[in-house]
């Protein structure tokens, strides 16, 4: 796996160096903001904060690290050695993890010589960026199941090993309720479940064979059935369950195929009518919230929908326009005036505004400002040192997206809609882009 | 970042302790194949190989996951402490990295104790399937340049760490010149490239003052020359190489904004106006095969493109539907009836044949059939070693690849086409699959 002091575009490295040989080390800002909402989505949750604080925060240059980079034509020596004494010394400003957040809003600013802000770029981008991604994609999963679990079942689809593991967090963070990936429970403490796959059914002398025996060494477990006929399996379940009589303790019976309203309703049916009203059924295979929503609107019984593919990897949005640009340098607002980039200069804060319960309005403010509302942005770095009071455990991360959640006006939410936020800009900000842009112009 | 060895779903190491619990550890076969290629795709091409093999041959359970492990209830002791002293020791047969493959063809196929070939089975899938997914788009975005250089973009949005690193090792397979990652660049000794930011110029005084200053530090740089406005920008480097005379060295001018077509034909008549005819134009900003094929059909002189998001994630297929399929068990055939899902029984071989160097139809036959064509599945792994004379390195990946390519019917090539190619299963393997079912049915 690459170590993250190297995880940077090249360009990131020369800038370093001319910064260094220029002698430009003033207080930089940098604001990270999303430019455009995906087509498919009204609101993002923003997630991933505290793996790249940590990150951030252990990000030094080993010497196989220094020797790589003395490879490349952009070091010299000098430039070596100061990269060899390189700590992240200052202040980060963020949304906590579960807001739910819209677009042109800072979700994160980073207050610090240039050279140190410049250096993350690589890094807050590709880590932000995949987990908010993820867990904006859970939170429409989460809502279309309508109660109902959701286990993440995407280690396998997820796009590398570090997109599933901390996918999984982001997802659990948005409401599901727990992953089928082991090394992300070690990873982050997160609730595990699985069942049983299609070989260990296909393995054994026969589908039957494959019940007795899985269920004997775990008497509580889920069992697969829809090997070699879904409705056929679910009433071999029933023939153990009279076998085994008090000592049948099977959980649940997972549907992985087929039209799964239609047998989730005879699968209940089959299990209600031998008396096996405690038996859950989970459903998978190619699931993702319109089909959810189809299924749940319904009333297909089914208790626990593992869904895999499609959230895993952000399907209908996988990427989107998120950006990290420079918004003031050595006390003066920065911004760029390419075509269609617009950045908003200078420090900032959002405002988000509540009547009765329900968000109504954010603002985008200069930092200073007193406006009505609360205001997102905290600190949760100084002086490269992470702010202890404001970690909090993923429960209460969860929570608090879950409370954001609630919060936000209904249409947002409904799945197939295209609504917007208002998201308004304050007097003194739009003053100060204006300036700006004026003293750039000139 | 977490351990390959819990990279893992759950059920992998349930069903292993019921294998272990049950005595059951004749050989099996896995197939890796993808059952249904994404609409956008007429052919993938297979990558992640090495780096895979190299996490198997190094698969161990340290102190730290058994711990971990025995936190969860599906443990008991004897087995952890199998799993303690667990290695793989079984064989794996591959196609070559480079290949293209098509729907049901088996691209990888593990023979090895049942727990073995089951517990790796998360892994094959998320990493043959990342590096898969992320070369078969490469290869869209560097045919539809043209002969122009591709320089991958990507770390930022390329979802996690993992992806964007091993995602810089599968684009250039595919044939992309470059990477931005410095991380990738150490781990697979990948060629770099890389310029300036936006924030480079904004935080200096001026543009022309950032162009001067960042040259003199690379006189060979690319400068960026849209932060402000492109023409004006593009005129600034001129104004830089009448100053600088016999000594300017800039090698290229990036656009990363506005119509890219016009910009560069601008551009390029600005710089031949000045004598500057080998200044060459980078261009960037939310490119994909689509946009590229638009400006190089339409002659725009731009030499090198600097390919992000888009790539970076696959964005148009994100993920296809691959799957790792137990295929025999104890010298038997073995496959799913479930709806929709085939799986092809017992260990098999693909036979391309070509005709005038054109690749005209596959064949997915038994093992050990001799069939016409070029037998793609050769042992990559034997007894838990890779066979040395197999290894090769990333430029000959790519050159395979390229040639493969080349010998692909043109229609499977065109970028808006749905073409299919000539799959055939051999009439032994057909007859063997009805066997099986027809056993399995009894």
């Amino acid at each position: 796996m690459s170590s993250s002091a190297l995880f940077a575009d090249l360009y990131e490295f020369a800038m370093l160096r001319a910064y260094f040989e220029l002698g430009m080390n003033a207080q930089a800002t940098f604001s990270l903001f999303v430019r455009k909402l995906p087509p498919q989505r009204n609101f993002l949750i923003a997630a991933g904060l505290d793996d790249l604080l940590h990150e951030i925060e252990q990000l030094r240059f080993e010497p196989k690290h220094i020797d790589y980079l003395g490879s490349l034509k952009i070091a010299s020596q000098p430039f070596l050695d100061w990269l060899a004494d390189f700590r992240f010394s200052g202040d980060i400003y963020a949304m906590r993890e579960g807001a739910p957040f819209f677009e042109n809003e800072p979700i994160l600013e980073v207050v610090a010589p240039i050279a140190e802000a410049q250096l993350i770029e690589t890094l807050v981008l590709n880590q932000i960026g995949l987990q908010t991604i993820l867990a904006s994609k859970a939170a429409r999963v989460v809502a279309a199941a309508r109660g109902a679990s959701v286990v993440d079942f995407g280690a396998r689809r997820a796009q590398g090993m570090d997109a599933a593991t901390k996918g999984a967090r982001a997802f659990y963070i948005a409401g599901v309720e727990s992953t089928s990936n082991v090394a992300a429970g070690q990873a982050y403490g997160l609730p595990l479940a699985g069942t049983m796959a299609h070989s260990f059914v296909e393995a054994c002398a026969s589908e039957m064979d494959a019940f007795q025996s899985f269920s004997e060494v775990f008497p509580d477990t889920t069992l697969l059935v829809d090997t070699y006929d879904t409705l056929e399996g679910v009433k071999k379940v029933v023939a153990l369950a009279k076998a085994r009589g008090p000592n049948f303790n099977i959980r649940a019976v997972r549907l992985d195929s087929g039209d799964l309203d239609m047998l989730s309703r005879q699968t209940r049916r089959i299990l209600d009518d031998a008396g096996l009203t405690d038996v859950q059924i989970v459903a998978s295979g190619g699931l993702e919230e319109t089909r959810i929503d189809a299924l749940t609107s319904g009333g297909a019984p089914i208790d626990v929908f593992g869904v895999g593919t499609d959230m895993a990897a952000s399907s209908d949005a996988p990427t989107f326009d998120i950006a990290y640009k420079l918004t003031e340098y050595a006390g003066e607002g920065r911004m760029k005036l390419s075509a269609g980039k617009r950045s908003l200069p200078g420090r900032k804060q959002v405002f988000r505004e509540f009547r009765d319960g329900v968000a109504v309005r954010d603002v985008i403010a200069r930092e200073g400002e007193a406006l009505p509302g609360v205001p997102l942005l905290q600190p949760f770095m100084l002086s490269g040192r992470r702010v202890a009071e404001r970690s909090c455990d993923l429960p209460q991360m969860r929570n608090y997206a879950k409370e954001q959640l609630a919060a936000l006006p209904a249409q947002l939410k409904a799945l197939g809609s295209h609504a917007r936020f208002d998201v308004a800009i304050s007097d003194e900000l739009a003053s100060y882009e204006r300036e700006t842009r004026a003293r750039l112009i000139d």
